[in-house]
């Protein structure tokens, strides 16, 4: 891997770089879509490619051990042939989901015993497992097996928390280095800065996960329920001391005006179900705001759905028909839906990087905070 | 509508022909894929138009009377417009649904009190009412109202029913000339041949549906239950009757033989909900046989779908990789299963028609029966 940071904006964090993997230039920022399970839901790889073309997408690694399983997954010769996907991919190291979806966990410092959400089965995730699992699955760049804390946390187990996922993390590096490459690409593997949301254990954990000197570094814990400010507080905190020349992942985030705000932050990379989860919810995001295309307003305006024409469905289908496909529950609402709003995710990172190039960032963010920030 | 007959076949009723209408040509024998509520489930128009590539689609009367409902349809301009579909649309008259979604429906002379399967609410279809309801709808092909017998079905019942039948043919004719057109292009009515399973009624049900001198002709009533062979020995008494100078539509059949023997027998026009609904259960129809793709067999064959390559999902995508789909519910493996067996049945009837013109129809669809009559 390699990064190349292009342009520091004046007046914020914001970054404008290019990470070069194996499959493919990732222009930064980035926002990566969520291929949950080897598929961004409703989504035909070429659509993803053509329409919405992100450099860069999210396999979960959870997901995926149980469902191919990792012999499918290894036979098939890697994710990208399983899926058909030769762009990058970067996988999660099923933390998040071992701590939000399985009902029964237990987390030691051997690392975390927990029941499948699928068929109830018991499974235990190591730092040396989820190394060996991410190997097999073979994403571009594989993460750190952590420990995400919810919000609120205490401050004392936010603490032994913290020590521990940066325990995981050396056994996760010590692992990775006596575990080959599957496959005939390289693997980057970044670590992850925890400490809920308390400044000083932030600090703490961004200097020790910068002491490790990855390729890459990630932000994890965030986004989990707390207001946006403090999001923002622990983001500028981890920030000033991750290096500036590795790319900067925060996980899990999330809104068009959370993103705009964490790039002039410095952050390079992102990633959120909402896209893809909100608009298999009938909810539109724009540049001018949000739509809940199930409200009866909707019912007989038959304009297009965004003038802006950022992807075909926008104006290939109207606001009313949109709104009767949600009304009568059928697949092809949640389809336009999603390709609508990766569409307009892709966009604004692209945009950002476009103004950060430009060197007038920071006034477009202002404006286009403000313009999102309405429901239409 | 102008109807052109270009070949009969010379060792079978198999002809192939081309319809004219005021949104395109179609070229029969013609399979309609099926937009219940004006959406072909889980494709996007521009897929459907692009890839599956059908002259005619149709659309449920019943599903579109009940949502969007009609008001909307016609501020929208009709259905065209209302769903960005500028090809021919063929509405059925909302008959076959008002039996079999409604719980509480009363057939009578006047018409059919029945209940919605959405909300409960009660609704009365008349001849009159469901001939108003296509005007505004805006289908190029426009179906007459009738009582479709359900099999098995007594004789005196489908004998009542079907004069019945005429008789509302009747109304429907008398009404549709004094109901005018509602956009600028023509709406063509097709009436229906019943008559359940016997000849008789059949023979008698075809006199006097050709002798009213519709544009087109349809058979209902077939394809709800009863063995294969019925159904041929139905449609073969009903297209001795029927003129050859206009298209005859088998309404609801069926399956890529039935579609095969039914051509055969001098059918033009066909619809099934099998090539959707099936697909979205995991069943793919090949020239080779079907494929159930939930199968544990496919676990780790990364072959092509379908090396065929009719449409591009069939290489784009490995069975591992859809069965996967299928195990984890993702919509993304609807989508590919419908976008599959769409274009198989498209790429049957015209291979069907090339074979006719060609003269050698007989002997091509006694391979492919075979070959189709498998389980893979
Ligand atoms: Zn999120
Ligand atoms: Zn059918």
């Amino acid at each position: 891997m390699k990064f190349k940071l292009e342009s520091t904006d004046t007046t914020s964090q914001a970054r404008a770089g290019t990470i070069t993997l194996d499959h493919g230039i990732v222009e930064t920022p980035i926002f990566m879509p969520v291929g949950t399970v080897a598929t961004v839901k409703g989504v035909h790889q070429k659509e993803l490619k053509e329409e919405i073309n992100p450099d860069i997408i999210l396999g979960n690694t959870y997901h995926l051990y149980l469902r191919p399983q990792t012999p499918i997954l290894e036979k098939a010769g890697g994710i990208h042939k399983f899926m058909n996907w030769d762009r990058n991919i970067l996988t999660d190291s099923g933390g998040y989901q071992v701590y939000s979806l399985s009902a029964n966990r237990k987390i030691k410092e051997e690392g975390v015993k927990f029941k499948s959400h699928i068929d109830g089965s018991f499974h235990f995730f190591t730092p040396e497992k989820v190394m060996e699992i991410q190997r097999v699955i073979g994403a571009d760049i594989i993460m750190a097996f952590d420990e995400c804390t919810p919000y609120p946390c205490d401050y004392r187990y936010a603490k032994r928390s913290m020590h521990m996922t940066h325990r995981w993390l050396d056994r996760c590096i010590n692992h990775l280095e006596k575990t080959p490459l599957k496959y005939d690409y390289q693997q980057s593997f970044f670590p992850i800065v925890q400490g809920s949301t308390y400044k000083d254990l932030r600090k703490e954990s961004a200097e020790y996960i910068a002491s490790v000197g990855a390729e890459g570094n990630a932000i994890g814990g965030l986004s989990v329920g707390e207001p946006a400010e403090e999001m923002y507080e622990m983001t500028e905190v981890v920030t000033a001391i991750l290096p500036k020349d590795k790319p900067r992942y925060l996980m899990g985030v999330g809104t068009p005006i959370n993103i705009l705000e964490n790039i002039a932050l410095g952050i390079d990379m992102f990633d959120c179900v909402m896209p893809t989860r909100n608009g298999r919810n009938g909810m539109l995001f724009t540049a001018h705001g949000t739509i809940n295309i199930k409200n009866k307003k909707w019912e007989a305006d038959f304009s297009a759905i965004d003038e802006m024409n950022i992807t075909w469905v926008d104006t290939a289908y109207s606001k009313a028909y949109l709104r009767h496909l949600f009304t009568v529950n059928e697949m092809l609402g949640r389809q336009i839906a999603t390709i609508h709003n990766l569409g307009f995710y892709l966009w604004l990172v692209r945009e950002a990087r476009k103004h950060i190039l430009a060197g007038d960032f920071s006034s477009w963010k202002k404006m286009m905070v403000e313009q999102m920030d309405k429901r239409l």
